[in-house]
């Protein structure tokens, strides 16, 4: 059955909740206290049928669950604590109201996992297909959210988890391999917690664009470079039963775990708030990412998976 | 020639500033404060193609200015002051430079004018129309913002300056009467701001929907009906030319006015920060909002822009 536009905005309130963080409900803006002496992070992500998401591919569940878990990996990779959630959501008319529930359930488990309020947004038609935006309110102590760019030569790489999950569903999708794979990445907010508290990272972000991608990004803006030791990247183990492996680790994106840096001094433990930690190489003087592979050094170019995507749109076309 | 995501994605982060108030441009949140005792207001509105706006009706400036004055409106019904916006933008492959230049020239300009940052975003193709989203933080006080609950019996409704400006330009444009017309309403952010200094007003909304379903809102959350009188209603002279002039005023949308009511003894002058306000009707026991009109009741049914929408594509399909 069509959902028409106001009924959806009806589902949306419902979905609203309020707490003693957030007021509002109803009003024209939600309103949000922030703790004492903490400073407001914010950030907005799209996830957009056809670009970001296929129906086909994934549960309703799943999509809301990745909708949410972009924008609560942007706090982590803060060393933030999520405080509430809005979601533009707009659909085609086509969409059926048992989607819409699965949708809001897996967007709502895991913003309950992670105490986060979907505290507003908005509703409209898609002439398109489903286009959600989800914008993540958290906080951080003043002047103590993890950014890119303090990054200093001589520090340690450190990587959270493992790479290479949603790259190697994403892979036998479009290969057609497999007709359907739920992966349900979660937000590294307890390590990015951990690393404010204990003040050892230098700098961080999460692996949502690719290893290469993101490293790079914080190289760029801490003015230094990096080396990778290709054999010391932790690869998820069903990126490990597909051939290009380490590229899915290197260069795949959407598996939010952390990237971040600390200096060699400082004791890092092999695992934060029950996730594995790994060492993955250091940062070094000028602008190059390398990485050292079978005892050669080769740069490591920024592969997003806006590559994936791309390699296998033209693998399709040629068939 | 076709926007590449990475260019449309350097676009905004060459938009995005910083300032004093907002950190953190190039990591993965925007870092703000929120002045000392104050609460943070948050609201996403979406833009979508052929939902809220045409390419071909509105100059790309004018769809610019529009995505974000629905945010801005909506901090200025709260009676707060706005601090950042956040843009979320995806483009179809077909959609000029020129034409982005222009939609950002034309967000930023209304940006500027009331103080506002244009903090982070996110970008991505979009496999149907431009899409955009845009978030907007805004503070006030603590405890004063203006809800839509206060309204109290016999407290009198007010709006500011003149309905039916939008509406009226979209009439003519769904009857073929016009070809293009650009509409740019600006958000009433002093207006609500004096109304929280002067504690004056009970309950707040804009007019984004339609006065009919607005109001219908401030009653709905305060537990109270209305009296409009017809004659008061402040129609906007572009209005005042076609056949239906009060009904546009009444139910046509994104005028992005303020509805305010205020207790009976208040003292609410004619003009506010050089905004005119008319007083057009009264708060009621009960539930009914009614309009009275040539000595004769009526109830006045919430009959917002989606009704107009559905007429003149009615209207459309019929020819």
């Amino acid at each position: 059955m069509p959902l028409p536009e106001r009924e959806l905005l009806q589902q949306l309130r419902r979905a609203v909740r309020g707490t003693n963080a957030v007021l509002g409900i109803g009003d024209d803006c939600a309103i949000l206290r922030i703790p004492a002496n903490h400073e407001a992070l914010i950030t907005t992500d799209f996830s957009i049928e056809g670009v970001h998401f296929r129906r086909g591919w994934q549960s309703a569940e799943c999509i809301g669950h990745r909708c949410l878990v972009r924008g609560l990996s942007d706090i982590a990779a803060m060393g933030g604590c999520p405080i509430a959630a809005f979601l533009s959501l707009a659909l085609p008319k086509n969409v059926p109201q048992r989607w819409v529930d699965r949708f809001f359930a897996g967007l709502l488990r895991l913003a309950d996992r992670y105490g986060v309020e979907l505290a507003g947004g908005d509703t409209s038609q898609s002439p398109g297909g489903v286009l959600a935006d989800i914008t993540v309110l958290g906080s951080a102590a003043k002047g103590k959210a993890l950014r890119r760019s303090g990054a200093r030569v001589g520090d340690r790489i450190y990587v959270t988890g493992a790479l290479g999950e949603s790259a190697a569903g994403l892979q036998l999708l479009t290969r057609k391999k497999i007709k359907r794979r739920d992966v349900l990445p979660q937000p590294r907010i307890a390590v990015g917690e951990w690393l404010i508290e204990e003040r050892l990272a230098t700098a961080s972000i999460d692996v949502s664009d690719g290893l290469s991608t993101d490293l790079a990004h914080i190289c760029e803006e801490s003015g230094v470079g990096a080396i990778v030791d290709a054999a010391a990247i932790p690869v998820h183990s069903s990126a490990r039963k597909v051939v290009n492996a380490l590229d899915l680790a290197l260069h795949g994106g959407e598996d939010y775990e952390l990237v971040f840096t600390a200096p060699k001094t400082a004791r890092i433990p092999s695992r934060i708030a029950g996730v594995d930690i790994r060492q993955i190489g250091e940062i070094t003087s000028g602008k190059a990412v390398r990485i050292s592979q079978n005892g050669r050094m080769h740069l490591l170019m920024s592969r997003g998976w806006e590559h994936f995507r791309q390699e296998d749109e033209r693998r399709n076309r040629r068939r």
